[in-house]
């Protein structure tokens, strides 16, 4: 069912199942499955996720490839619905561990001050993370490139720059080094610090090895039309032709709300087994959150095995329904 | 591209990247992104997978849940060869270890006596299994059931059988167990051995403790109208009501063409690492072959990380690209 602040009243005695914190990829997945196990379970979904800047999806079998991220999204979102699953817009601040349960509070709208404490067995934390973009004057001018010619991800789109000029804008040193990858695709890359930090004499040296150009001004403007860039103005006038571009930032990791509990984390993915548990056995983590590769096709698998895990779980510990009315008088075969 | 037996010669001098022994879910998505990282791949599909009797995808997000398994195959094949796969109809008799390379022998068409010889440098075996279904004299009355009604995999359809009166066709003893998971979804079930073997009195007791009958007649017929099951009729002439059956008499693998290669398996299950790769290092295992669930969206995200891991494998190995016309007179900045 579809809830909002009018209804949510309805919910305060329930004890989900599972509440899914996350209404992406992973999250819906993770509900469609937990729905056909004949589970109890809420999806909060706080909007403006990752998969909503995906312009199209290119690698996920039985999806046309110009099939834009939030198209998947309200069918997933409407087939969870359909199936039993609870479906809310809000934002999850806190989760508490109160032994049996997760105390989960909500806020629902901007103006709700207090939140609503929602209650659930297990938890999924499938929130995901958001890429860094450069930050302009004008971040217009970026979304009007973001998702379309200028990537976040190389796996997913690394084939569309395909021996195209490319700009790499690296947020910091390290991220320089996506550059020896993506020359998989192009070698055609100029480099770009958006002048946020210095570059060392041996990168410098690196890149000048490579043939690739390294820009040291923050970028002013990107150029190009519906969409479609044709290059890079930096703040000293400097016009870098670029047919595209790749965006190596680094992610802001939406997992606030589980900082009250104590969790394995690789740098800042949490560790998870191969059921997408994590090392709090009634909290999972899904797709981009979790180690391993952030794509459309894991996000959805994860959310397949941590809603199986949490249906074994909770089966094997239920008592068997028999069939009551062959058992009056019947004896053993 | 398509080959066929007519141009399969113009690839007797060409070594792949990989071959993909299987065109169904999880090959197709390997395809997809092996394609889409540049790299040179086959796809060998000899039909009639396990993907062409789902008659309805219940649990993958973004598609409607009455898509056929053939329609996501059809559309990802032509995603696959449009990004430069090729896709073979042919059968995968033999895999020979060379070394660097695979021999890889396929016949094509059923008077194909000799077979044509591929080469490639990784295999993903990505062949699937198909379910053993009661053999009946008539078939066809099987198939009008299979994948409608009566089901296969509890996980993908238990949520459709809820409640609702139920046979579950036992291949062996242990197979009868596949109850005791079942009433979660419904406890209305006759248990059907189709007259393969004896029942141990202690399954017998345990059987009846839950009021679930036992029959243990080989199966006649099955009774309904436009693929929707009323009931099964036994050789003795007993009618058994149900409305929906679950099939639990397990699978035959598609994997004699490895049988000259040593590889690690868990039961018949090949063991595989967090990127599917098997015991041997240029052979990578998807989906069903594989230990793990069998779902579709479990394939496809094998297929993700298979190809991934061969990519990057391949372009460790590879001499970086470089921006020539920028070396000539460059200094480093």
């Amino acid at each position: 069912m579809k809830l909002s602040s009018k209804n949510l009243e309805t919910r305060l005695d329930t004890v989900y199942d599972a509440i899914v914190v996350g209404g992406g990829m992973g999250g819906l997945s993770a509900a469609i499955y937990l729905a056909r196990y004949g589970l109890k379970c809420l999806i909060v979904e706080k909007g403006k996720g990752r998969s909503m800047w995906m312009q199209d999806t290119r690698n996920y079998l039985g999806i046309d490839p110009t099939t834009p991220g939030r198209d998947i999204i309200k069918h997933g979102t409407n087939q969870a619905i359909e199936w039993g699953a609870d479906h809310l817009r809000g934002f999850v601040e806190e989760v508490t561990d109160e032994g049996d349960t997760f105390a989960v509070k909500v806020k629902v709208g901007r103006k709700d001050e207090v939140g609503t404490v929602l209650r659930t067995k297990y938890l999924v934390a499938a929130s995901g993370i958001i890429d860094v973009l450069p930050q302009l004057e004008d971040m217009q001018n970026v979304f009007d490139y973001a998702g379309y010619t200028l990537h976040v991800c190389m796996i997913c789109d690394g084939f569309d720059m395909w021996d195209q000029k490319a700009v790499l804008v690296a947020g910091s040193p390290g991220q320089i080094n996506a550059a020896f990858v993506l020359n998989w695709f192009t070698p055609y890359i100029s480099v770009l610090t958006h002048g946020l930090y210095e570059v060392s004499d041996e990168m410098k040296q690196k890149l000048a090895d490579h043939g690739y150009p390294l820009y040291e001004q923050p970028i002013a403007k990107f150029h190009g039309e519906k969409h479609k860039m044709s290059g890079v103005e930096l703040a000293d006038g400097t016009m870098v032709e670029a047919t595209t571009g790749l965006v190596g930032m680094g992610s802001i990791y939406h997992n606030d709300y589980l900082k009250g509990i104590k969790l394995e984390y690789e740098g800042k993915n949490l560790v998870t087994n191969n059921m997408c548990q994590t090392s709090h056995e009634r909290i999972f983590a899904l797709g981009d959150l979790k180690q391993g590769l952030n794509q459309v096709s894991i996000a959805v698998a994860d959310g397949t095995l941590a809603a199986t895990q949490i249906w074994r779980t909770i089966r094997r510990a239920a008592p068997p329904r028999k069939w009551e009315e062959n058992l009056v008088g019947t004896a053993p075969q």
